[in-house]
Protein backbone atom coordinates (compact mmCIF):
# COMPACT_ATOMS: atom_id res chain seq x y z
CA UNK A 1 0.00 0.00 0.00
CA UNK A 2 1.09 3.62 -0.85
CA UNK A 3 0.84 6.48 1.32
CA UNK A 4 -2.07 8.73 0.35
CA UNK A 5 -2.63 11.97 -0.05
CA UNK A 6 -6.22 13.37 -0.34
CA UNK A 7 -6.31 17.21 1.25
CA UNK A 8 -5.13 20.43 -1.12
CA UNK A 9 -3.87 21.73 2.38
CA UNK A 10 -1.45 18.68 2.42
CA UNK A 11 2.36 20.17 3.57
CA UNK A 12 3.85 18.06 0.58
CA UNK A 13 1.13 19.51 -1.78
CA UNK A 14 1.99 22.98 -0.68
CA UNK A 15 5.89 22.24 -1.03
CA UNK A 16 5.16 21.13 -4.45
CA UNK A 17 3.86 24.25 -5.61
CA UNK A 18 6.20 26.56 -3.76
CA UNK A 19 8.90 24.61 -6.22
CA UNK A 20 6.72 25.27 -9.30
CA UNK A 21 5.98 28.79 -8.79
CA UNK A 22 9.38 30.46 -7.74
CA UNK A 23 13.32 30.06 -9.20
CA UNK A 24 14.17 31.13 -5.42
CA UNK A 25 12.28 28.15 -3.78
CA UNK A 26 13.86 25.39 -6.38
CA UNK A 27 17.37 26.91 -5.79
CA UNK A 28 17.20 27.58 -2.07
CA UNK A 29 15.58 23.29 -1.59
CA UNK A 30 17.80 22.19 -4.11
CA UNK A 31 14.63 20.33 -5.83
CA UNK A 32 12.23 20.51 -8.68
CA UNK A 33 9.18 19.35 -10.01
CA UNK A 34 8.94 17.03 -13.37
CA UNK A 35 5.74 15.95 -14.47
CA UNK A 36 5.23 13.03 -17.18
CA UNK A 37 6.10 9.43 -18.09
CA UNK A 38 9.00 10.36 -20.16
CA UNK A 39 10.08 13.20 -18.57
CA UNK A 40 10.49 10.91 -15.38
CA UNK A 41 12.71 7.68 -17.12
CA UNK A 42 15.10 10.64 -18.84
CA UNK A 43 15.48 12.29 -15.37
CA UNK A 44 16.34 8.61 -13.96
CA UNK A 45 18.16 7.84 -17.48
CA UNK A 46 19.96 10.82 -15.98
CA UNK A 47 21.26 10.11 -12.25
CA UNK A 48 19.15 12.11 -11.13
CA UNK A 49 17.52 11.52 -7.49
CA UNK A 50 13.66 10.95 -7.01
CA UNK A 51 12.71 11.92 -4.05
CA UNK A 52 9.40 11.29 -4.29
CA UNK A 53 6.80 9.92 -7.36
CA UNK A 54 2.90 11.48 -6.71
CA UNK A 55 0.48 9.53 -8.90
CA UNK A 56 -3.20 9.62 -9.32
CA UNK A 57 -3.89 5.74 -10.05
CA UNK A 58 -7.55 6.76 -12.30
CA UNK A 59 -5.08 8.11 -15.01
CA UNK A 60 -1.61 6.55 -14.35
CA UNK A 61 -2.37 2.75 -13.86
CA UNK A 62 -0.03 0.26 -11.55
CA UNK A 63 1.84 -1.45 -14.07
CA UNK A 64 3.04 2.04 -15.10
CA UNK A 65 4.80 2.77 -11.91
CA UNK A 66 6.15 -0.68 -11.35
CA UNK A 67 8.13 -0.15 -14.30
CA UNK A 68 9.34 3.29 -12.86
CA UNK A 69 10.48 1.46 -10.04
CA UNK A 70 12.58 -0.89 -11.96
CA UNK A 71 14.52 2.00 -13.22
CA UNK A 72 14.99 3.96 -10.70
CA UNK A 73 18.59 3.77 -8.73
CA UNK A 74 17.07 5.15 -5.60
CA UNK A 75 14.48 4.44 -3.43
CA UNK A 76 11.80 7.25 -3.79
CA UNK A 77 8.48 7.26 -2.02
CA UNK A 78 5.47 6.71 -3.79
CA UNK A 79 2.20 8.64 -2.77
CA UNK A 80 -0.94 7.93 -4.30
CA UNK A 81 -3.21 11.47 -4.93
CA UNK A 82 -6.81 12.02 -5.50
CA UNK A 83 -8.11 13.70 -8.58
CA UNK A 84 -8.51 17.23 -6.66
CA UNK A 85 -5.07 17.30 -5.39
CA UNK A 86 -3.59 15.74 -8.81
CA UNK A 87 -5.18 18.98 -10.75
CA UNK A 88 -4.04 21.31 -8.05
CA UNK A 89 -0.47 20.40 -8.72
CA UNK A 90 -0.62 19.28 -12.62
CA UNK A 91 1.19 21.64 -14.74
CA UNK A 92 0.10 20.41 -18.34
CA UNK A 93 -2.89 20.22 -20.23
CA UNK A 94 -1.90 17.28 -21.86
CA UNK A 95 -2.47 14.41 -18.19
CA UNK A 96 -0.37 11.26 -17.47
CA UNK A 97 -0.96 11.23 -13.90
CA UNK A 98 2.55 11.14 -12.83
CA UNK A 99 4.75 14.24 -11.05
CA UNK A 100 8.02 13.48 -9.17
CA UNK A 101 10.19 16.01 -6.74
CA UNK A 102 13.85 15.98 -8.12
CA UNK A 103 16.79 16.78 -6.90
CA UNK A 104 18.49 19.15 -8.99
CA UNK A 105 22.31 19.32 -10.01
CA UNK A 106 24.82 21.83 -10.29
CA UNK A 107 25.45 22.80 -13.51
CA UNK A 108 29.42 23.48 -13.41
CA UNK A 109 32.17 23.39 -16.42
CA UNK A 110 34.19 21.76 -14.25
CA UNK A 111 31.74 18.94 -14.21
CA UNK A 112 31.85 18.38 -18.22
CA UNK A 113 33.10 15.27 -19.40
CA UNK A 114 34.07 15.85 -23.26
CA UNK A 115 34.90 14.00 -25.99
CA UNK A 116 38.40 13.58 -26.42
CA UNK A 117 39.15 14.02 -29.82
CA UNK A 118 36.54 16.64 -31.13
CA UNK A 119 33.84 17.89 -28.91
CA UNK A 120 30.80 19.84 -30.56
CA UNK A 121 29.10 22.21 -27.87
CA UNK A 122 26.30 24.36 -28.61
CA UNK A 123 26.69 27.70 -26.40
CA UNK A 124 23.58 30.01 -25.61
CA UNK A 125 23.90 33.76 -24.43
CA UNK A 126 21.39 35.00 -21.82
CA UNK A 127 18.46 33.14 -23.48
CA UNK A 128 15.22 34.30 -22.30
CA UNK A 129 12.28 32.50 -23.05
CA UNK A 130 12.15 29.05 -21.50
CA UNK A 131 10.57 27.53 -24.88
CA UNK A 132 13.59 28.58 -26.59
CA UNK A 133 15.70 26.93 -24.16
CA UNK A 134 13.55 23.55 -23.91
CA UNK A 135 14.34 23.97 -28.25
CA UNK A 136 17.88 24.37 -27.70
CA UNK A 137 18.17 21.38 -25.92
CA UNK A 138 16.05 18.99 -27.81
CA UNK A 139 18.45 19.68 -30.72
CA UNK A 140 21.12 19.65 -28.47
CA UNK A 141 19.82 15.66 -27.86
CA UNK A 142 18.93 15.03 -31.65
CA UNK A 143 22.84 16.11 -32.16
CA UNK A 144 24.27 14.51 -29.37
CA UNK A 145 26.34 17.34 -28.98
CA UNK A 146 28.91 16.57 -25.64
CA UNK A 147 27.38 20.12 -23.92
CA UNK A 148 24.95 22.98 -23.95
CA UNK A 149 26.41 25.61 -22.00
CA UNK A 150 24.58 28.75 -20.97
CA UNK A 151 26.34 32.07 -20.38
CA UNK A 152 24.54 34.83 -18.26
CA UNK A 153 22.02 32.81 -17.33
CA UNK A 154 18.70 34.21 -17.01
CA UNK A 155 16.55 31.96 -15.12
CA UNK A 156 16.94 28.47 -13.87
CA UNK A 157 16.88 25.27 -15.63
CA UNK A 158 14.40 23.97 -13.69
CA UNK A 159 11.76 26.37 -15.08
CA UNK A 160 8.77 24.04 -15.16
CA UNK A 161 8.05 25.21 -19.20
CA UNK A 162 12.06 24.62 -19.17
CA UNK A 163 11.46 20.81 -18.51
CA UNK A 164 8.23 20.77 -20.29
CA UNK A 165 9.48 22.48 -23.78
CA UNK A 166 12.59 20.21 -24.00
CA UNK A 167 10.04 17.39 -23.34
CA UNK A 168 12.75 16.21 -20.20
CA UNK A 169 16.01 17.04 -22.00
CA UNK A 170 17.04 19.29 -19.82
CA UNK A 171 17.77 15.57 -17.53
CA UNK A 172 19.65 13.71 -19.85
CA UNK A 173 22.14 16.69 -21.79
CA UNK A 174 25.46 17.35 -20.33
CA UNK A 175 24.40 21.24 -19.28
CA UNK A 176 26.70 23.90 -17.67
CA UNK A 177 26.27 27.56 -17.12
CA UNK A 178 28.63 30.23 -16.00
CA UNK A 179 29.22 33.71 -16.54
CA UNK A 180 30.56 34.65 -20.14
CA UNK A 181 33.84 35.00 -19.29
CA UNK A 182 34.61 32.05 -17.35
CA UNK A 183 32.66 29.87 -20.88
CA UNK A 184 35.10 32.29 -22.95
CA UNK A 185 38.27 31.49 -20.53
CA UNK A 186 37.20 27.18 -20.73
CA UNK A 187 36.86 27.44 -24.11
CA UNK A 188 40.24 28.64 -24.92
CA UNK A 189 41.78 26.62 -22.72
CA UNK A 190 40.57 23.52 -24.49
CA UNK A 191 41.34 24.78 -27.85
CA UNK A 192 38.02 24.89 -28.84
CA UNK A 193 37.33 26.92 -31.99
CA UNK A 194 34.63 29.61 -30.78
CA UNK A 195 31.75 30.08 -33.77
CA UNK A 196 29.49 32.94 -33.15
CA UNK A 197 26.66 33.70 -34.49
CA UNK A 198 26.82 37.52 -35.63
CA UNK A 199 24.52 39.55 -38.50
CA UNK A 200 28.17 41.83 -39.04
CA UNK A 201 31.62 40.90 -39.91
CA UNK A 202 30.38 37.47 -40.79
CA UNK A 203 31.27 34.58 -42.72
CA UNK A 204 28.90 32.28 -43.87
CA UNK A 205 28.38 29.19 -41.77
CA UNK A 206 28.75 26.37 -44.96
CA UNK A 207 32.29 27.61 -45.33
CA UNK A 208 33.44 26.67 -41.84
CA UNK A 209 35.30 23.71 -41.31
CA UNK A 210 33.28 22.33 -37.75
CA UNK A 211 35.26 19.06 -38.17
CA UNK A 212 37.78 20.71 -35.14
CA UNK A 213 36.76 21.43 -31.96
CA UNK A 214 33.89 23.68 -32.30
CA UNK A 215 31.70 25.60 -30.29
CA UNK A 216 28.76 27.42 -32.05
CA UNK A 217 26.98 30.08 -29.87
CA UNK A 218 24.34 32.08 -30.24
CA UNK A 219 22.50 35.23 -29.08
CA UNK A 220 19.05 36.62 -28.30
CA UNK A 221 16.68 37.06 -31.26
CA UNK A 222 16.96 40.67 -29.67
CA UNK A 223 20.17 41.86 -29.38
CA UNK A 224 22.47 39.26 -30.39
CA UNK A 225 25.76 38.09 -28.89
CA UNK A 226 27.70 40.54 -26.67
CA UNK A 227 30.61 41.97 -27.32
CA UNK A 228 32.76 40.00 -25.50
CA UNK A 229 31.63 37.08 -27.20
CA UNK A 230 32.32 38.67 -30.93
CA UNK A 231 35.96 39.85 -29.49
CA UNK A 232 36.61 36.43 -28.51
CA UNK A 233 35.59 34.93 -31.22
CA UNK A 234 37.71 32.48 -33.56
CA UNK A 235 35.57 33.32 -36.46
CA UNK A 236 32.04 35.17 -36.66
CA UNK A 237 29.42 33.03 -38.58
CA UNK A 238 26.78 34.38 -40.52
CA UNK A 239 23.27 32.25 -41.86
CA UNK A 240 22.64 33.93 -45.37
CA UNK A 241 19.22 35.10 -45.25
CA UNK A 242 17.59 36.36 -48.05
CA UNK A 243 13.84 37.08 -47.05
CA UNK A 244 12.00 40.20 -46.46
CA UNK A 245 13.09 40.05 -42.63
CA UNK A 246 16.16 39.72 -41.11
CA UNK A 247 16.08 37.26 -37.92
CA UNK A 248 15.79 34.18 -37.65
CA UNK A 249 14.31 32.32 -34.37
CA UNK A 250 17.39 31.43 -32.38
CA UNK A 251 16.53 27.57 -31.98
CA UNK A 252 16.46 27.61 -35.53
CA UNK A 253 19.55 29.08 -36.20
CA UNK A 254 21.10 26.84 -34.11
CA UNK A 255 20.02 24.13 -35.33
CA UNK A 256 20.93 24.93 -39.07
CA UNK A 257 24.32 25.72 -37.62
CA UNK A 258 24.78 22.57 -34.99
CA UNK A 259 23.29 20.21 -38.03
CA UNK A 260 25.70 21.99 -40.75
CA UNK A 261 28.59 20.51 -38.24
CA UNK A 262 26.52 16.96 -38.00
CA UNK A 263 26.89 16.92 -40.93
CA UNK A 264 30.51 17.81 -41.68
CA UNK A 265 31.57 15.05 -39.48
CA UNK A 266 29.06 12.70 -40.72
CA UNK A 267 27.00 12.47 -37.82
CA UNK A 268 30.12 10.31 -36.53
CA UNK A 269 32.18 10.99 -33.52
CA UNK A 270 35.09 12.30 -34.11
CA UNK B 1 -8.07 65.19 -39.84
CA UNK B 2 -8.72 61.58 -39.78
CA UNK B 3 -11.83 60.31 -38.40
CA UNK B 4 -12.05 59.50 -34.55
CA UNK B 5 -13.44 56.78 -32.58
CA UNK B 6 -13.32 57.01 -28.85
CA UNK B 7 -16.54 54.18 -28.29
CA UNK B 8 -15.55 50.70 -27.79
CA UNK B 9 -19.10 50.08 -28.84
CA UNK B 10 -18.35 51.64 -32.11
CA UNK B 11 -19.42 49.52 -35.29
CA UNK B 12 -15.44 49.32 -36.78
CA UNK B 13 -14.40 48.26 -33.31
CA UNK B 14 -16.91 45.10 -32.68
CA UNK B 15 -16.40 44.32 -36.44
CA UNK B 16 -12.40 43.93 -35.60
CA UNK B 17 -13.06 41.87 -32.82
CA UNK B 18 -15.13 39.98 -34.77
CA UNK B 19 -12.68 39.70 -37.21
CA UNK B 20 -9.98 38.46 -34.63
CA UNK B 21 -12.03 35.77 -32.70
CA UNK B 22 -13.18 33.44 -35.77
CA UNK B 23 -12.11 32.03 -38.68
CA UNK B 24 -14.84 31.88 -39.76
CA UNK B 25 -15.76 35.46 -39.61
CA UNK B 26 -12.73 36.09 -41.64
CA UNK B 27 -13.37 33.26 -44.30
CA UNK B 28 -16.62 34.96 -44.62
CA UNK B 29 -15.93 38.73 -44.90
CA UNK B 30 -12.16 38.17 -47.25
CA UNK B 31 -11.09 40.51 -44.16
CA UNK B 32 -8.30 39.66 -41.53
CA UNK B 33 -6.82 41.96 -38.91
CA UNK B 34 -2.85 42.78 -38.88
CA UNK B 35 -1.06 44.38 -35.68
CA UNK B 36 2.14 46.40 -35.71
CA UNK B 37 4.24 48.46 -38.42
CA UNK B 38 6.76 45.73 -40.01
CA UNK B 39 3.46 43.62 -40.51
CA UNK B 40 1.20 45.97 -41.95
CA UNK B 41 4.74 47.34 -43.86
CA UNK B 42 5.22 43.92 -45.32
CA UNK B 43 1.36 43.46 -46.40
CA UNK B 44 1.43 46.47 -48.51
CA UNK B 45 4.76 44.94 -49.64
CA UNK B 46 2.83 41.84 -50.53
CA UNK B 47 0.61 44.08 -51.94
CA UNK B 48 -2.53 43.39 -49.90
CA UNK B 49 -5.29 45.45 -50.21
CA UNK B 50 -5.04 47.64 -47.11
CA UNK B 51 -8.88 48.84 -45.88
CA UNK B 52 -8.47 50.90 -42.91
CA UNK B 53 -5.29 51.62 -40.56
CA UNK B 54 -6.36 52.74 -36.90
CA UNK B 55 -3.48 54.24 -34.83
CA UNK B 56 -3.43 55.47 -31.34
CA UNK B 57 -1.11 58.60 -31.61
CA UNK B 58 -0.09 58.58 -28.13
CA UNK B 59 1.87 55.19 -29.18
CA UNK B 60 1.90 55.99 -32.74
CA UNK B 61 3.59 58.91 -34.57
CA UNK B 62 2.43 60.69 -37.44
CA UNK B 63 5.39 60.41 -38.95
CA UNK B 64 5.18 56.81 -38.69
CA UNK B 65 1.71 56.98 -40.45
CA UNK B 66 2.61 59.15 -43.09
CA UNK B 67 5.33 57.30 -44.00
CA UNK B 68 2.72 54.21 -44.17
CA UNK B 69 0.66 56.35 -46.45
CA UNK B 70 3.49 56.78 -48.49
CA UNK B 71 3.82 52.89 -49.70
CA UNK B 72 0.63 51.67 -49.34
CA UNK B 73 -0.74 51.24 -53.03
CA UNK B 74 -4.73 51.48 -52.29
CA UNK B 75 -5.76 54.68 -50.51
CA UNK B 76 -6.94 53.04 -46.75
CA UNK B 77 -9.02 54.95 -44.42
CA UNK B 78 -7.42 56.23 -41.43
CA UNK B 79 -9.30 56.06 -38.00
CA UNK B 80 -7.56 57.82 -34.89
CA UNK B 81 -8.46 55.68 -31.84
CA UNK B 82 -8.55 56.57 -27.73
CA UNK B 83 -6.63 54.67 -25.70
CA UNK B 84 -9.83 52.75 -24.13
CA UNK B 85 -10.44 51.64 -27.67
CA UNK B 86 -6.67 50.58 -28.58
CA UNK B 87 -7.01 48.65 -25.53
CA UNK B 88 -10.07 46.81 -26.17
CA UNK B 89 -8.38 45.79 -29.87
CA UNK B 90 -4.75 45.22 -29.58
CA UNK B 91 -4.09 41.92 -29.54
CA UNK B 92 -0.24 41.52 -28.72
CA UNK B 93 1.31 43.07 -25.52
CA UNK B 94 4.13 44.75 -27.25
CA UNK B 95 2.21 47.98 -28.48
CA UNK B 96 3.57 50.10 -31.49
CA UNK B 97 -0.09 51.51 -31.86
CA UNK B 98 -1.33 50.63 -35.19
CA UNK B 99 -3.97 47.99 -36.55
CA UNK B 100 -5.53 47.39 -40.08
CA UNK B 101 -8.26 45.78 -41.45
CA UNK B 102 -6.68 44.10 -44.60
CA UNK B 103 -8.52 42.28 -46.93
CA UNK B 104 -6.88 38.18 -47.33
CA UNK B 105 -5.88 36.84 -50.36
CA UNK B 106 -6.86 33.25 -52.07
CA UNK B 107 -3.95 30.90 -51.90
CA UNK B 108 -4.87 28.84 -54.92
CA UNK B 109 -2.33 26.26 -56.28
CA UNK B 110 -2.86 27.44 -59.90
CA UNK B 111 -1.77 31.16 -58.77
CA UNK B 112 1.69 30.11 -57.78
CA UNK B 113 4.68 31.47 -59.61
CA UNK B 114 7.95 29.44 -59.49
CA UNK B 115 11.15 29.79 -60.68
CA UNK B 116 11.56 28.29 -63.62
CA UNK B 117 14.93 26.30 -63.28
CA UNK B 118 15.14 24.47 -59.95
CA UNK B 119 12.08 25.71 -57.52
CA UNK B 120 12.60 24.72 -54.09
CA UNK B 121 9.09 24.50 -52.41
CA UNK B 122 8.49 24.26 -48.24
CA UNK B 123 5.23 21.54 -48.05
CA UNK B 124 3.65 21.09 -44.24
CA UNK B 125 1.05 18.74 -44.01
CA UNK B 126 -1.77 19.90 -41.85
CA UNK B 127 0.33 21.42 -38.66
CA UNK B 128 -1.83 22.32 -36.20
CA UNK B 129 -0.26 24.80 -33.44
CA UNK B 130 -0.43 28.45 -35.28
CA UNK B 131 3.56 29.31 -33.64
CA UNK B 132 4.54 26.43 -35.78
CA UNK B 133 3.27 27.79 -38.92
CA UNK B 134 4.53 31.05 -38.19
CA UNK B 135 7.63 29.42 -37.57
CA UNK B 136 7.60 27.65 -40.91
CA UNK B 137 6.91 30.94 -42.64
CA UNK B 138 9.64 32.60 -40.99
CA UNK B 139 12.33 30.12 -41.84
CA UNK B 140 10.65 29.98 -45.86
CA UNK B 141 11.45 33.44 -45.55
CA UNK B 142 15.43 33.61 -44.74
CA UNK B 143 15.82 30.88 -47.24
CA UNK B 144 13.56 32.56 -49.89
CA UNK B 145 11.58 29.27 -51.23
CA UNK B 146 9.71 29.59 -54.04
CA UNK B 147 6.16 29.09 -51.77
CA UNK B 148 4.73 27.35 -49.11
CA UNK B 149 2.41 24.38 -49.64
CA UNK B 150 -0.51 23.84 -46.52
CA UNK B 151 -1.80 20.53 -47.24
CA UNK B 152 -5.37 20.19 -45.61
CA UNK B 153 -4.94 22.86 -43.42
CA UNK B 154 -6.86 23.14 -39.97
CA UNK B 155 -6.29 26.27 -39.26
CA UNK B 156 -7.33 29.62 -41.75
CA UNK B 157 -3.70 31.48 -42.47
CA UNK B 158 -4.88 34.59 -41.21
CA UNK B 159 -5.46 33.20 -37.17
CA UNK B 160 -3.86 36.38 -35.66
CA UNK B 161 -1.59 34.17 -34.23
CA UNK B 162 0.55 32.85 -37.17
CA UNK B 163 0.41 36.52 -38.33
CA UNK B 164 2.20 37.30 -35.17
CA UNK B 165 4.32 34.62 -35.40
CA UNK B 166 5.40 34.51 -38.87
CA UNK B 167 6.30 38.11 -37.99
CA UNK B 168 4.49 39.22 -41.30
CA UNK B 169 6.14 36.46 -43.36
CA UNK B 170 2.67 35.21 -44.03
CA UNK B 171 1.89 38.49 -46.08
CA UNK B 172 4.99 37.89 -48.27
CA UNK B 173 6.08 34.54 -48.81
CA UNK B 174 3.84 32.60 -51.51
CA UNK B 175 1.43 30.59 -49.93
CA UNK B 176 -0.96 27.78 -51.33
CA UNK B 177 -3.25 25.44 -49.74
CA UNK B 178 -4.80 22.49 -51.15
CA UNK B 179 -5.39 19.09 -50.73
CA UNK B 180 -2.55 16.39 -49.83
CA UNK B 181 -4.30 14.62 -52.95
CA UNK B 182 -3.99 18.31 -54.99
CA UNK B 183 -0.48 19.42 -53.90
CA UNK B 184 1.19 15.77 -54.84
CA UNK B 185 -0.78 16.34 -58.41
CA UNK B 186 0.70 19.45 -58.78
CA UNK B 187 3.80 18.68 -57.55
CA UNK B 188 4.48 15.82 -60.37
CA UNK B 189 2.71 17.42 -62.67
CA UNK B 190 5.47 20.00 -62.36
CA UNK B 191 8.41 17.41 -61.82
CA UNK B 192 8.93 18.54 -58.59
CA UNK B 193 11.01 15.51 -56.71
CA UNK B 194 9.16 14.75 -53.17
CA UNK B 195 11.27 14.38 -50.59
CA UNK B 196 9.05 13.43 -47.57
CA UNK B 197 10.15 13.85 -44.14
CA UNK B 198 9.92 10.49 -42.29
CA UNK B 199 11.43 7.83 -39.48
CA UNK B 200 10.86 4.70 -41.42
CA UNK B 201 12.32 3.54 -44.59
CA UNK B 202 14.37 6.59 -45.03
CA UNK B 203 17.71 7.49 -46.38
CA UNK B 204 19.92 10.36 -44.61
CA UNK B 205 18.78 14.37 -45.94
CA UNK B 206 22.26 15.13 -46.54
CA UNK B 207 22.78 12.23 -49.25
CA UNK B 208 19.94 13.61 -51.27
CA UNK B 209 20.54 16.14 -54.61
CA UNK B 210 18.53 18.87 -53.58
CA UNK B 211 19.71 21.66 -56.51
CA UNK B 212 16.85 19.33 -58.74
CA UNK B 213 13.32 20.92 -58.44
CA UNK B 214 12.60 19.67 -54.87
CA UNK B 215 9.53 19.56 -52.58
CA UNK B 216 10.92 18.69 -48.85
CA UNK B 217 7.53 17.61 -47.25
CA UNK B 218 7.17 17.57 -43.25
CA UNK B 219 4.02 16.40 -40.77
CA UNK B 220 3.04 16.87 -37.74
CA UNK B 221 5.44 15.92 -34.78
CA UNK B 222 2.94 13.80 -33.21
CA UNK B 223 2.01 11.87 -36.43
CA UNK B 224 4.30 12.58 -39.08
CA UNK B 225 2.86 12.35 -42.89
CA UNK B 226 0.00 10.49 -44.02
CA UNK B 227 0.39 7.58 -46.07
CA UNK B 228 -0.58 9.30 -49.09
CA UNK B 229 2.28 11.58 -49.03
CA UNK B 230 5.02 8.45 -47.68
CA UNK B 231 3.52 6.25 -50.55
CA UNK B 232 3.77 9.10 -53.67
CA UNK B 233 7.30 10.10 -52.13
CA UNK B 234 10.71 10.49 -54.51
CA UNK B 235 12.03 9.61 -51.90
CA UNK B 236 11.43 9.73 -48.31
CA UNK B 237 14.35 11.43 -45.78
CA UNK B 238 15.36 11.32 -42.49
CA UNK B 239 17.51 13.70 -39.94
CA UNK B 240 19.60 11.66 -38.17
CA UNK B 241 18.68 11.56 -34.22
CA UNK B 242 21.37 10.20 -31.84
CA UNK B 243 19.74 11.46 -28.81
CA UNK B 244 17.56 10.07 -25.47
CA UNK B 245 14.53 11.19 -27.31
CA UNK B 246 13.41 10.08 -30.83
CA UNK B 247 11.36 13.32 -32.30
CA UNK B 248 12.47 17.05 -33.68
CA UNK B 249 10.02 20.17 -33.64
CA UNK B 250 8.64 20.13 -36.56
CA UNK B 251 9.75 23.85 -37.51
CA UNK B 252 13.31 23.33 -36.42
CA UNK B 253 13.34 19.73 -38.43
CA UNK B 254 12.10 21.87 -41.63
CA UNK B 255 14.84 24.40 -40.98
CA UNK B 256 17.31 21.77 -41.27
CA UNK B 257 16.02 19.89 -44.16
CA UNK B 258 15.74 23.49 -46.26
CA UNK B 259 19.02 24.82 -45.36
CA UNK B 260 20.80 21.54 -46.49
CA UNK B 261 19.36 22.18 -49.55
CA UNK B 262 19.97 26.00 -49.91
CA UNK B 263 23.30 24.83 -48.75
CA UNK B 264 24.15 22.59 -51.99
CA UNK B 265 22.31 25.36 -53.71
CA UNK B 266 25.09 27.83 -52.47
CA UNK B 267 22.87 30.00 -51.68
CA UNK B 268 21.79 31.08 -55.31
CA UNK B 269 18.95 30.52 -57.76
CA UNK B 270 18.66 27.55 -59.52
Amino acid sequence: MYKQISSTQNTTIKYILQLQEKSRNRKKEGKCILEGFRELSLAMEGNYTIETILFYPEICPQPHIQELIKKASNSPEYIEITKEVYQKIAYRSSTEGVLAIVHTKKHTLSNLQLSKNSPLILVAEAPEKPGNIGALLRTADAANVDAVLIANPKTDLYNPNIVRSSVGCVFTTQIATGSTSEIISFLKEKNIAIYCAALTASEPYHHQNFTKPSAIVVGTEATGLSDEWLSNSSQNIIIPMQGKIDSMNVSVAAAILIFEAKRQRNFEAF
